[in-house]
């Protein structure tokens, strides 16, 4: 085939993450929710990251639609938006900070943006940020020659308004946040106060994990299993 | 945009990788070799897993044609061929053994199908299969019911086949067999004998990384560092 022929549309669906750091590690030892629903979803949905580390919802807004142009929408099993914890810090930091009423407003056209791409609202999850282990963030930042702007109290406040961007918009969402807090020993979820840790991924995976089957468990497996292979026929056996 | 539209050409290049239960399992805790390539390529390539549990050379060689189909050759970063651990399975395992030149044309045969669709030879790698902790994977085929049908010499034989299929290819390849027999406790590199463990997918990504970076170093990253974004001037400073 050459250049500029149209590739025939998948078999297999798109899982979409757009997020920023949190999402751009989705495939790392630690922070490895990304890796954990590519495994989880093996021979149905190829798992997408699009994550922007340091981004804020104010930047990913102004990519988001040439990052949809890669996609048919019909491909699209779900997109997921994990924003919040660059917009969280706070106004000092004028370059990431942006203001709680703008953060659910960039959110709800995220969100629109995707809806009017195609994508309809039943397949969009919101993620809220997780929470921050302000000690050791500001270690790390103190080590890294980074100034600390982060606070947990905001982090919740920015989550909140995140559930709050889902109900309006009418998609699912992700209480990450609430979830971290509640546990007893909740700075063990980020590896060094802001990044998931391998409990931290495992946690969201687990909160994910719902959606995902709610909307990835009608998906045949893709080609046979190998023990229903017809070696006598192979040609039909093995049709898409 | 509705269906039926032709997606723009991505700008996150493909790596692709075809295989048998070794590549379907490759983002999992475990074989996790997809999850280390994927995370190493992080903002320049999607990895893309097509691995068929249970498949041999024959039977990937009937499907390759509609998997390259989802793909625009001038996206593929490079694509990596990784079977021959069902192919070498004794001739008394009727369903799954392939016999060793028949195994080594079939390569053969996917390269040139590779080939024709557009991907240059050397951005194609093939993979030699593993070998077989024969021990281990007898333990597991009689824990589970299964016949063992799997020999490490003939392994060995299956690995020099696929190298061979390279060198007249002309196609890059990565000696797996062979690189892990030499190690001491080589059995470490699989976890049931059969597939990789985590210390069998770090050794493959550490085979495969010269391979990457001649291929991959040349790929911007996407969209700028979020240090160099003109927060005065979004539009123009976020253009991909």
């Amino acid at each position: 085939m050459s250049a500029g022929v149209t590739p025939d549309r998948s078999l297999w669906k798109k899982v979409l993450l757009v997020g920023d750091s949190l999402t751009q590690f989705g495939f790392s030892k630690d922070g490895s929710y990304a890796a954990l629903l590519a495994d989880h979803l093996q021979r149905k949905c190829d798992v997408i990251t699009r994550g922007f580390s340091g981004y804020n919802t104010r930047w990913c807004r102004v990519i988001l639609p040439d990052i949809l142009k890669e996609f048919d929408p019909q491909d699209i099993a779900f997109a997921t938006i994990f924003l919040g914890a660059n917009d969280s810090n706070l106004p000092e930091n004028t370059v990431q900070h942006v203001p709680l009423p703008r953060y659910k407003q960039d959110l709800k056209d995220m969100v629109e943006m995707m809806m009017d791409f195609g994508i309809p609202k039943d397949k969009i999850v919101l993620i809220a940020p997780p929470a921050c282990d302000e000690k050791a963030w500001k270690k790390f930042c103190s080590d890294n020659d980074k100034i600390f702007t982060k606070c947990n109290l905001t982090a919740g406040k920015y989550a909140d308004a995140c559930l709050d961007a889902a109900r309006e918009c009418g998609t699912k969402s992700v209480d990450f946040y609430g979830s971290i807090i509640k546990l007893e020993n909740w700075q063990e979820t980020l590896s060094d106060g802001l990044h998931l840790s391998m409990v931290g991924s495992h946690l969201l995976f687990d909160l994910l994990k719902p959606v995902v089957e709610q909307l990835t468990s009608e998906l045949p497996m893709i080609y046979p299993d190998w023990k229903d292979v017809d070696v006598d026929n192979l040609e039909n056996s093995l049709k898409p």
